[in-house]
């Protein structure tokens, strides 16, 4: 069953960023954000499990360790419905880009591997949008790992998917579980077609290769579609003081 | 792609209740843990809506109406997944027998109502398993309605359907709401072949029918199969004091 095969007709533009932990896609939104804005463009930003609505619970569940696979990806869904109804659809509506730091595909990487059928979690989110542009960051796993371990004191029990009883060891266990979800994204590559970018590269040689498939993905966009994009126009000229 | 459609392999027993509002479902399911219990089974109650894990926050985003027919949705589930994992396969592996007041087909039924697609949440609900019978009690709207119009002072907003807009009278929408699930339940009675209980007897005549089927079903079932449904014998003799 084929999902997210339909172009949106909102006159918007929806481009999201995905990954393993560590391939840099953070860095790499919040560069594109400030170059879009730069540009006059109108953003809105939206990151994973960030929605007020079930965070509370998933913070608890999490906590008490009592959060099955089901529960877990039902409840990332929750979220991530809510959140694409109150924040990514009324932006995309009114002419705006969305910029979304992880989409679906973080579910069907993480709750895959956490042992759903990647069947169940693919219909789960067929009421999701396709995006305009997919970007996926590939690196290979312990590039991302050194990435993230020299940078962070601590990995959390769910990131390092302690969860999965991989490893009594974070570290170990985070490796272990990433080296999973790489294999997850791998075969979304061609499943959905997502825009792939060697995330080995240095910083601003990546984000030379978003904003030009962000530029080409733009061409039918005008900015000026929306009065959320209109700017004042500014006109200097040289004066003297005398 | 049907689904429910394997017998479980638990040695307890799942039986759950369905029906719109009225029908008698809960009493009729109250009779029957009670009759069960005096014949020496042990039972495990669970009804719908009812996980810790989930309740504050489907009560907060009802209060304030900020759910959409998805989130809904994926909350219901939520709340389903939770309950499953945590009330109803640990009794049915210990042996016992669990009732549900309310099951999945709830769900097809309120939630379809409610502008969800019917394959999406049936395969949402792929997880759960087979009852051993699904009772359905049929019985007309306005016998049904008349029930829980003459009962009750006051129906709550989504109790009444009032989030879908029908009516701006909550008694009036109470109606066109349950219109709509019996609808539901209709087609469920073939699509999940449900044992089908007239509604519109009298209480005892009904619960004869339900014991009957009960008994049917539990031919297989030894009580003595579990540590739980063990019961200290007691013998009695009189005795007299001189």
């Amino acid at each position: 069953m084929p999902i997210f095969d339909k172009k949106h007709a909102f006159p918007g533009k929806l481009i999201i960023v995905e990954g393993i932990d560590g391939s840099g896609k953070s860095t790499q939104i919040a560069l594109l954000k400030k170059w879009l804005e730069s540009q006059g463009f109108s953003v809105f930003f939206t990151e994973w499990n960030s929605s007020e609505l079930v965070k509370e619970t998933t913070r608890e569940g999490k906590k008490r360790n009592i959060l099955t696979p089901t529960t877990f990806s039902l409840l990332h869904a929750t979220d991530f419905a809510d959140r694409l109804n109150y924040q990514i659809i009324p932006p995309l509506k009114a002419g705006m880009i969305v910029l979304a730091d992880r989409y679906a595909y973080t579910a069907f990487a993480r709750d895959v591997v956490r042992g759903v059928h990647p069947a169940w979690v693919r219909n789960l989110y067929n009421f999701a949008i396709k995006p305009d542009i997919s970007f996926y960051f590939d690196v290979p796993i312990h590039v991302a790992c050194d990435r993230i371990l020299s940078n962070r004191t601590q990995i959390k029990f769910h990131e390092a998917g302690m969860d999965l009883g991989l490893s009594l060891d974070t570290k170990e266990s985070f490796k272990l579980f990433q080296t999973k979800i790489f294999g997850e994204y791998k075969k979304m590559q061609t499943e959905f077609a997502l825009t792939t970018v060697d995330a080995t590269l240095e910083i601003h040689d990546d984000q030379e290769i978003v904003r030009a498939a962000v530029k080409e993905a733009l061409k039918d966009y005008s900015k000026k579609r929306t009065i959320y994009a209109k700017r004042a126009k500014v006109f200097w000229r040289r004066f003297t003081v005398s």
